[in-house]
């Protein structure tokens, strides 16, 4: 079930870093790129900071062509994109659950500490529209709108709690998508989100 | 002969580098550290991802010297750089091309899957040039500009289709450089480049 | 010793990186995950480079706290920072210096050629600042300010250098920090910088 779960959940993610590049005027290359590491750039950081090799994508060159194709799937869609948002949104959502659980399992597959293990997770679920925005030179986006790397962080966190109570994987899968789903559905349609820090220094710290 | 070519590559990227460090106003080391990361950070980034270690320059300890002088050099000589664009270009085009196939070797050496040997020789081509432009703070360039970053997909798929044809790796080399040359210098000259995404969205799409 | 500079000098890091956070807007979560990057990342950046796995702080991942926790503390207390300018920007010069030595201490451990040491220790001083300002979207500060990066390479040099002569390690640490301190102080107490390199070319080159 996860394994289908990741692949539309590539899939969205790959769509969301070709308009991302598109809003740059960037060329067929550029949403091609663009599109994968949004899609794949989020484990693949997780695989080399875990020493995890070989790094996953690249034991399923499939998932190249499937980001890329899904990249430009969304440029040629574009002018329909905004007709889709909700299933978007949803998808997106889901893909972000389920890059928090997968990351989580890897690094519990090294025996790492589990505050490393949360990170792993939280790093899957949030870098790869990281290095899209990086990519796109602006600031990331996941970082400043409503609760989104913190859906991650509690995915992680309720995902890893109910496992150490011994609760069984598939039971545990069910209740982090429910209350991950849940909590970013709802931010988004109640505009919930963290507070915010707005600081206007002097020019002193660097 | 690729090892003088790639050596030649190096300078020409470093130079490039310093070039766009200047436009930063960046100081010395700045304008070092930039060199360095422009001529070497495709392959670092490369290795890291295939995991290839120990990264290929740290082996090659005079590489950081060269390229660091080759990114001084340029800042002495930067207000005759304008007189040696075509030169410039011809040596950056070579680089872009050497980098590539460099990139496939190691790849190949490391038995990955064909689509990740294309993928490794593209990222050794072109990510000196997108850190740069991450570190000086601008939209990659090699993702918008002119046939850039397909030229180095182009020569990856070509060298990798006549290895697989059996063809010699010296006359290989020659097709694979005659082509990319071509096409490079062609599509500076005559203005080719992709088809351009531009998106001008709502504000959902994170 | 070290240890303790270390640990105050993560916290001082982490606490620069939420301020930089807090002038871009960021959500809680996003000054948290600046904190840790900046405190960390340059340790991360020269793990990676030179696969000294595991990465260091997960093996303490009681310095994801640590650093989280410092930079929250930051948030909470930015409009008092200020009064801390002089203290602050002494916590930063140790954290500069400790960092670079115990990047080359690390390098060292594995082998690599002491120009590769050099560079190991001048990542370790100064990636954590160079990620920061990337994911904050502006061009790294310590790139073209007082010196900075200089006083890490000239900290690396020394210290070095004087391992090379056999200089007994507690003598060698104490002359590389006095030294090191004299020097960024100094220079932010009389402007000192490097030349600056200012290039306005024309589009020519990419």
């Amino acid at each position: 079930m996860l394994t289908y779960v990741y692949l539309i959940a590539i899939v969205a993610e790959a769509m969301s870093g070709a308009l991302a590049a598109g809003r740059r005027n960037m060329d067929l290359f550029g949403v091609s790129l663009i599109a994968f590491l949004t899609a794949l750039g989020g484990g693949t950081v997780r695989d080399i900071l875990l020493g995890h090799y070989p790094v996953s994508w690249t034991q399923h060159p499939e998932y190249i062509f499937l980001t890329i194709g899904a990249g430009l799937m969304a440029m040629l869609l574009s002018r329909f994109m905004h007709h889709l948002r909700q299933l978007f949104l949803v998808l997106d959502a889901m893909g972000l659950i389920a890059f928090t659980v997968i990351g989580c399992n890897v690094a519990l597959g090294l025996d790492y500490a589990l505050p490393v293990v949360a990170m792993a997770g939280i790093i899957t679920g949030i870098f790869g529209g990281i290095l899209r925005d990086i990519l796109c030179n602006r600031t990331p986006q996941v970082l400043r709108q409503e609760l989104y790397a913190s859906v991650s962080l509690l995915v992680a966190l309720l995902y890893l709690g109910l496992r150490q109570q011994g609760v069984d994987d598939d039971l545990n899968l069910l209740a982090s998508f429910s209350v991950g789903m849940l909590l970013r559905l709802s931010a988004i349609r109640f505009g919930w989100s963290l507070p915010m820090f707005s600081y206007a220094p002097g020019r002193w710290e660097h």
